[in-house]
């Protein structure tokens, strides 16, 4: 289905400003605003915890066991970018150490999802360049077998295309395409406005079942109390 | 990403003959003729051996433990769809049973691919209903959420249009795109062509190293032979 | 939790006529007909296709690496009952083999449960032992710790307590406690009685959508068609 | 096997003073105490690093992708309780964040053990609520299917009994049923007692051959040194 | 630690007819006979039922996605041999197809062992060549980077070293290093030979607790019953 | 094929400086320059993050959910040695605590891998022992069945020789050879000494593209960008 060996130059990059806004609300707030979809599958990790980012996707299709196509990516790159980078086929070689993670963060990159492994990790902390990915391995790759650049590409089960916003902080990472940012940005600020109110009524003792009023559907679905 | 709550009604099939034709391919082959792209990933397997089929696919977006869009989409399945069923969390409940089978088989499906579990297996054998899944499971599921019916799915890693052209068989599934499908067989039934000649040489003693004049490349790498 | 070096002899098992009728009807109706609860894992498959069994439950305490209780467990078989074991760490081995099920066999036992491995699959094949288990593994085991025989275990995340109701098909394992048995086979067959009617509804190209009434619910929940 | 829709509000709880000194001995230490029993499996894990904790056991059955009874369950949190979940069929939605975490301290609670996924991890490590999972992820939850609270659950392969002790720190959790606590104490101490002289022995370079004399009984098992 | 490059052709295969006359003895006799070792891992899987051989190893070492040593190797097989394969990463790709088993099967070989995956399995099976593997996926492989043919490899956590008789069947696969092919062998028939008059007792219903004598160590070990 | 029952006391450890040297250099670039291969499986992990060692392998094959050789390697170990272990059956038990790493690291153990669990993790950090292991657990060990200490062993599917050199970090866990060490060493810091320029140049914002020179192959392997 993949498209292999093109780069395609000119991408649609959502909404700077409102993409910008989205890292703060954090990828659950966001995922919720979008109605509950858009997140990719959970064994996608940041490789050090306390990282917060968003930024626009510039996507990478490689093949297993074969980094060539993130120097091609690494030219893709403008300020506000996120990497987004997938395999043809399940692996966990280490795609990506300090020596990329350098030239991505001087083309002004702001981080890397990768459906693979990646290495150095203890570098990219000190460099405090935030990755997301399926695995940690010193495992080097080849350069040998061409790709794609800035395709639709399936990243941890769900489908980025080029542009689209990415949210990745400590909960996982949640894609949000183009067209829906600035509308996802108000669902998500309007949810987040709310939680301030309900935290603190919930820390006072408040019980979420009378605050959400709960009770009668729960009663209606049939819950008994024994005592 | 995905849009909730929707059925697409008119999708635009790939093409019949082709199609068909590429059943008797099989995965394998036509993934090589695609240019080693389009397979969902090898968790997928059949519920039982023997199967081969080819079709036009129909989508389906389930939610976790809830298979209500199954039904919804028994109503868009023609004569001669596969179809391919994701899910927007991982879930390896039992989706799919011998009543859901009738009904599909009955409506005209080929078979099912679904990114979670099925039940009722030995009796979609005795039905000759041809079915490959993450799971297989007893577990049953509810009918209380809103998915959607041919809208683009990601299923075990691939994306799936609908309408694209679906080839299953004993080594996995494979997807190609609509537009694909007549090129797709074209380089698919090339490749078999050569096969039997290459077969009956191979089977006769020769040697890969010699029909493929791979000795000279693997000197030229650089391989030591030791006696 | 457990209590170990402890065997007893004497357990309530369920109503055998019950029992013995739930074979028939399979894992995934009993399943339904207790409200969707008492599954084992998914994990746990059948070593070889098309058995379908019940009985009652003689539980199975045993270390890793060590199959020692089920020597110990084979005295406590009763004509009708099903071996259920579980393992205080997770363990691929393959604790069970052609001569334990000869003896299980000489006692009456219907078949085993096992949340670890088996050997010998093909010889139990061959004797027509049904045995559901986590692995297939030629790994032997030794004699050497104490476990349980006929105390509440929990086998792949289900409790299972002496003289419960076990059915086991191509489709997965349940657990029906004793007390349940007589009101959840009425409740199976109940079921199975409308599947008939509805199967050649289905088969006559009937729709869920209409046989369950389902239009007007999903319109509710706001299931927009598109052409 | 699960009674489905019931909130039993009178649990007996286990003695307090004796729970709550469990927690400096740590989960391996009690767990030694029980006689190597009564663990969690190890994967579930801590969601950061640090806490150590012991409390009594509040137990809640919840439903795939549904946190309704978590929402139940708060209100039978009392200080000093830990609750535990468990999850009809596997799954690693997001089922807890920082709006729950906020009303269950607000309770009393001194954590959270979860077959499950949860969220807002970063703002749960700020709140110093510790929590045990299987996942983590921005995966929300819907509120519609009954599950129950306090009733005997499997949460990773172990029997919970709402009151039982529960032990948790970062090598794993253990659950303690609730007539086993003083015993299991007055072992852990005991243990616990013996393993400062011990350390500061083998700290000295005295080898554990010698300490715990097992030079014989390797002697007598065969072991042979080869110079 | 992977010599790579290099294929040597004068290896030590272990004696032929003691070799041959392991496949009748099956995986798990054999791995007992020599103590209990020398098993892979249980992932191994036949890739369909029913196969029993021995053979001596060709070994070969694979890079992640790369299929060209596999045509190296077919060159070295004698008749009699089984090829065992590694790859220098996971990886789940359809290393082998047909083409490449009917070369296998004119250099007379009985089979393959493959830590990765293979394709083609329908015709494997009618072709009659057993194959062990982690996977079944179409997915191609290119031939691009050397690995080697007869080093010592490691297969799903086993040493195989050229030569060495290898044991498989649905139980699992076996690795006899050559040196102790002959002193195998003779155990495992020992252990074989008593194995008809244990099964006969089992059936006769003499319990496993008195045929290996085993009430009283178990009274030793503190086994109590409870009536 | 593993050698039972069998302590090596005289082991050819490699050279001290060169293997002393690894450390700093750490597993990817070490894994490098051996031409990519070495590796342990990346499912080895650091217990806590930041530790980076080499030293030389005192090897021990244990058996499943025992530890007793544990103590039987102690004596072996001598200043600058790691300890690698390897268990006959896949196994996640905690085999290794404070104790014990109080006693290796008074015997000048510089770490420990091993292909299992180990608990304490908060105290071993705290001694500064670092660790990388399969898992973390607090289930305890026995101590009755016989492995063996310094033989050759497959641990997370790599072949330890006992002395050969263990590079461990972050990243993962590599082993060299003892033969291989100076020259090893040799390639690894050539190829350090490069990367300071490169990343200067990279920091500078020159494309891998053009400093590698990728620009050429990329347009022969077919490579086209599209505006």
């Amino acid at each position: 289905m993949y498209e292999l060996g093109v780069v395609y130059r000119n991408i649609k990059r959502a909404d700077r400003t409102a993409t910008d806004a989205l890292a703060k609300l954090g990828s659950a707030t966001v995922h919720e605003a979008m109605g509950r979809v858009g997140l990719l599958k959970p064994y996608m990790r940041p490789i050090y915890p306390g990282c917060q980012v968003s930024g626009t996707a510039v996507t990478v299709l490689l093949q297993p066991g074969d980094n060539w196509m993130m120097h091609v990516a690494a030219e893709q790159i403008q300020p506000g970018d996120i990497v987004v980078a997938a395999v043809t086929a399940e692996c966990t070689d280490g795609y990506f150490g300090d020596l990329l993670a350098t030239s991505f963060q001087a083309r002004g990159a702001r981080g890397l999802i990768i459906d693979a492994g990646v290495r150095d990790v203890k570098t990219l902390q000190e460099m405090n360049f935030p990755v997301w990915s399926k695995a940690i391995s010193s495992k080097g790759t080849i350069k040998a077998t061409l790709g794609s650049v800035n395709i639709p590409i399936v990243c941890a089960g769900m489908l980025v295309t080029p542009g689209d916003a990415i949210v990745a902080d400590d909960d996982g990472v949640v894609c949000v395409p183009g067209a829906m940012v600035a509308k996802t940005l108000e669902a998500a600020l309007a949810r987040e406005a709310n939680e301030g109110a309900k935290r603190e009524k919930l820390a006072s003792g408040v019980l979420g079942l009378d605050m959400y009023k709960m009770r009668e559907p729960l009663a209606q679905a049939g819950l008994r109390y024994i005592d």
